[in-house]
């Protein structure tokens, strides 16, 4: 689909094709936006602009890179939107030129349907400088992105405090999938940070009241982009504590398991001889050996409970000194 | 809340209106700090200076960086100040003109206090330059990180010394609030150090002498910065001590449960084999076979315990050699 | 084998030796390849041109770095294609003159064969300037890079999902295949991004516009490189995310052998005691005492459950708080 | 502590005051140290001298940088030396204008007594250079750091070769002591080369060949975190590599405990079966049942450790093939 | 032992003194060598040249870093030749003037003959310029390099496909051992790395000729040093890889000890309870309570393993799905 505004000194005109559009004698500037184009749209804009075979290949191919590049009869732009619930980047390309803006996108994209509203119900905020159509384009997509990095942040929040009391299980795989979500968010910032950057250190703007506006783009980046390398430092600092409290659970539990093998073991072996049924077993007669055995196992219980103590066993569940 | 400052040639006027200041002939210089303000108090923030938008903007959303921008009026300045319990960071936003300081903040601040009150007690410490108000707002509030800073060394030396005796799984938990807590502190710091830089590297400090009493902050937060980076290289070194201190642990246990079951499993069994019921089984009347299986019992332990010594189990406590 | 394209201002000729190259009298172009020479070959590489001995020492033994230099007479150059199966480097040397180049490699290679094929059919499109035959053999060598690597992609994702169900054994040792074959490519990308780079930096290539295009090939690199680190961090988590599922997994198993034991041991025990032969043990009398112990091992059950609900081990597979 | 060198055209003054000193008509050069001084000597220094105050705070302040600075009227230096147990640097101050050195040190310093003896046996090496006293004082200091570094290389080596045949435990936390001391050298001497690297590179030092000699300090310091790097890597290796031999040996004997196990629970089971005493059991009276059960207890050992032998665990203490 | 090449206009002397050398009349130039010279030796060098004292310091001192200084009547350099068998440094200190090489090791070092030869058989290829004689020693030492780092890389390969059939302690072991040897390698190939740089990049180099001889040097070096670093990233991921294999083995022991265990436990529970020997256990009459109590125990298996299957115990082996 293709969208066309294209203002005179008069008016805003919406509804020209793009060969009207180049037709057309009095232009000041016009946007057209190519939406998710048929093929037939797809070569229009191959064969009507005079836009650089790379750039146009570029545009044409997703899976590019966020870049500006200039060429000499206009720029070229990738960025970078957002789909909030598969955190992958959707990729759009741009085409800047003195008067005039062309966007490609496959994805429907709100941004773009908000800046165009934005754009038609007063045409004097692009002051005959496409480059405001772009700050806006930037401007609103970035503010995108911050809902959903506030929302890793709750997540990991819930993590650190269990809120859903999930088993460790559940919050090892919760925890990865964030990780993930954090490294998509990372492909999306680092390079729009890197974009936004380029672009204020060319030359392409030319007004130092827009390098200011860009700058503050720019800024929410850095700022994104802190949140998340903290968000990921803490992500790691969780996984290490469960990890070793885990360990440490483990640990206690191998303790409880021993300190009873090695208490029941030697008594049930003595139990065990006691139950043999050999004709001739001397102990076996006594009017007191039972109680004597009895006696041995209490003692018995009682040497192994000294001796583990002496070996410090009771002490294990304090930590170390180092 | 908004409190002025304002200063003629003869007095320190403390009690004027935004208006009255406005209107009035003879200020060398003011100081306007805006705590938590009314929307009446932001309206005036917003109307009747001239400061740019994109700074308004800035100083009226809470979570921005730190930073410094300059702006053909003013400067705009973001810095931090340290809520002591939680470790979070309390903007500060300040404007700074030449002849005014305007400052603004959503909580309370000792440092804006003490500095407001020593400029009252004598308002020539100024010199006519508001920059020497930013330079007592940034000393105290810096100064005000010290000693959260030698707390949390105080809090690892004791984990490291297991001060309190307490439990593995406690030591992990307080180190983990450490590891956050500093994790806080460096997104303080930081930014802080990089704001100071980026301050006397332009132009804005007018003396040089200025920019020493500037780089006299710089030099505590890098100070700081070197205390908080060691204490965090200590406390992953003390975690993974812990964790390694804890798996020989778990190996000292397992090693004497499998020693007690592999000695009493084989004893147990040949009780109960002798403890079976068979109506013939010969090796039950014999005169001596009691004292014979007896006697293999003990002979089996001998056995057990010298292959054990020879497959080195009893040197198992000892570490390795690499 | 020996390759020879030779243009002159009429026409392209195949079919000259060198010698008979060398004697011709107008020659605009040429592009001679050695693919896996006979020692006779080689010895014409080095006598039979102007090479610069340490470009070719470089050129003729294996296991070079990819490179650009620049010698006085002609700039060498060493690249690597990719073998698909092994992820080994293939390393191809270029000497790059005026109006020549040469290429030299072992290994047959299809973007060499599909480039020489390009060139007979249109021989225009080298222009006159050899860098051109390097754009395209730099250009598909790139192109051939992106199947593996996609490929590689796919791996890890089927191990995130372990979309084959395998066992953790064999999750792993794929991870590490998966790895080693990364590094692999890392070993191909990043020198030839450095050598593009380095092509591109010096002045070798005298058109801006034929600097775009290898500026092109760049961005491809770059690109490839992304999606590589982010495939390395991906295998890096999914590992640690196994890892720390399998330790939960060992503390799951630990819980419910300590469980059993903790509850079996001290009644087998008690039914050990009751086995022995003892000639006088007053218990065995009594009409109900076999009842109460009976009763007794019940309750002991029921304390050790509450002793264990107490001690928290029921609550022991949810995660802890930090 | 106050202790004076003077330096007149014809001899070396030990025994001025400082009012002396200041009021002497003819010194060519001076050096004053502070040693752990009264509150009247620091008073001295405060007042006495032209410093600026932000470098007299910090000389009288501990807990500094290493640093260097310069002021309008002289330099000022703090540098670390070490005190030998307790691996803590020790800070000292130093004042450095154009015919005096000023230093001011809390602790006792062998370097400062021995450079002290040094001038005072031949006060020509000075050459009316104080930056000579300076020179020495950081050659003697920074040489008095190689024997602790040694030692602790040595001790790594022991811990390596477990030369003390000591137990895992003790291993590890004689690494965790390791690695504190290397953490504090590293707090020591990467501030100091900084430190030495700019007093070079500011045109402090008049004279190339002074330079050298700084130089020739620099170079000891870059050797030495070289040796510590080194150290901390070497470190870090031996306790992965301790962490995993335990692991491996948890896993030995873990396997021990699980084959025997294995083995004997189904035997004691069937043991204890025909111990069981009910009145009809017509198993236990044939003649040659318990012969029969006997070889059903071999056959059974017999196919439990075929089915191991099957599930390759009799090769399980051989190492994996990635 | 000093060994002295000296080259008149005419011929090669190699039977000269320090001081029929100095004496002569018409030398072109010079090489001296010491190797593990005498105190009288060592006296000679600090005597009879001009050298910088601080250079020749580092000379008469082992353990200096590999470095190059430019003094104002002579070059100064230390280069590492390499151990084969322990990999360690070998220190040669070299001393270069406008027509002299002077150069000084205490260990025998083959690359020090070959040149010597090499020089003796054809004084030409100096051409009057002692850097000749440097280049062709680093030329020697640095290839000699590459044998050590080429088996360093087969004993990964036999470590990663256990080629020796060796025990997970062995391997532990071996990836230490070459994980020690690839940090010395590391400590040698980077400061060479350097120096070659270091060399290259002041002008003492002075035909552009000689730089590319030397650049082929560093070539070497970095071609190494990439070997160096992938074996060590390499070694990494084995261990990792090792580590979690047998981490997944525990789990798989454990697994079968606990299935085992609580299998047979309750089984020998109720076998002993039967064993009791009270007078009044009603169960140990009726005719068929032997078999109801045999059907009791098999039932409690059935119920055991579907409860296991249930709770996924069969599925244990297969790894998680993230
Ligand atoms: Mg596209
Ligand atoms: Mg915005
Ligand atoms: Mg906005
Ligand atoms: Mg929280
Ligand atoms: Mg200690
Ligand atoms: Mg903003
Ligand atoms: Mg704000
Ligand atoms: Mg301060
Ligand atoms: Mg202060
Ligand atoms: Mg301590
Ligand atoms: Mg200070
Ligand atoms: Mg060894
Ligand atoms: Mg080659
Ligand atoms: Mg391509
Ligand atoms: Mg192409
Ligand atoms: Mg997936
Ligand atoms: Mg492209
Ligand atoms: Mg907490
Ligand atoms: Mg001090
Ligand atoms: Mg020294
Ligand atoms: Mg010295
Ligand atoms: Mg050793
Ligand atoms: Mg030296
Ligand atoms: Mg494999
Ligand atoms: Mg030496
Ligand atoms: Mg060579
Ligand atoms: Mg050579
Ligand atoms: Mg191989
Ligand atoms: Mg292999
Ligand atoms: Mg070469
Ligand atoms: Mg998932």
């Amino acid at each position: 689909m293709i969208k066309i505004l294209a203002k005179t000194k008069e008016e805003l005109l919406t509804n020209l094709t793009i060969d009207e559009l180049q037709a057309h004698p009095s232009i000041d500037w016009y946007w057209i936006d190519f939406y998710n184009p048929t093929e037939q749209e797809q070569k229009a804009l191959e064969e009507k602009f005079d836009f650089h075979p790379l750039a146009v290949e570029d545009c044409l191919t997703q899976g590019q890179r966020a870049k500006f590049e200039i060429y000499d009869e206009h720029y070229f732009l990738v960025y970078y939107a957002l789909h909030k619930e598969e955190l992958e980047n959707l990729e759009v390309s741009a085409f800047i030129g003195d008067n005039f803006v062309v966007t490609y996108h496959v994805d429907k994209l709100k941004s773009v349907a908000r800046v165009a509203n934005l754009v038609e119900k007063d045409p004097n905020i692009v002051e005959n400088d496409p480059w405001e159509i772009i700050y806006e384009l930037l401007d609103h997509t970035v503010d995108e992105y911050f809902p959903t990095l506030y929302q890793l942040e709750d997540q990991i929040d819930d993590i650190e405090d269990n809120a859903k009391n999930e088993t460790m299980d559940e919050l090892m795989r919760n925890l990865y999938d964030i990780r993930s979500d954090l490294s998509r968010m990372r492909r999306i910032l680092n390079p729009m940070r890197d974009l936004i950057y380029r672009i204020m250190s060319t030359n392409a703007l030319k007004e130092k009241e827009q390098v200011r506006y860009f700058n503050d783009i720019y800024d929410h980046l850095l700022n994104m982009i802190e949140i998340m390398n903290a968000s990921r430092d803490l992500s790691n600092d969780i996984r290490e504590s469960f990890m070793s409290i885990n360990s440490d659970r483990m640990n206690s539990i191998m303790f409880t398991l021993t300190l009873m093998s090695a208490i029941f073991l030697p008594l049930t072996f003595i139990a065990g001889l006691y139950g043999m049924n050999f004709s001739y077993m001397p102990e076996l007669a006594g009017k007191y050996n039972y109680f004597i055995v009895l006696g041995i196992m209490i003692g018995l219980v009682g040497v192994m409970v000294f001796a583990f103590y002496k070996m410090g066993w009771f002490k294990y569940r304090k930590g170390p000194k180092l």
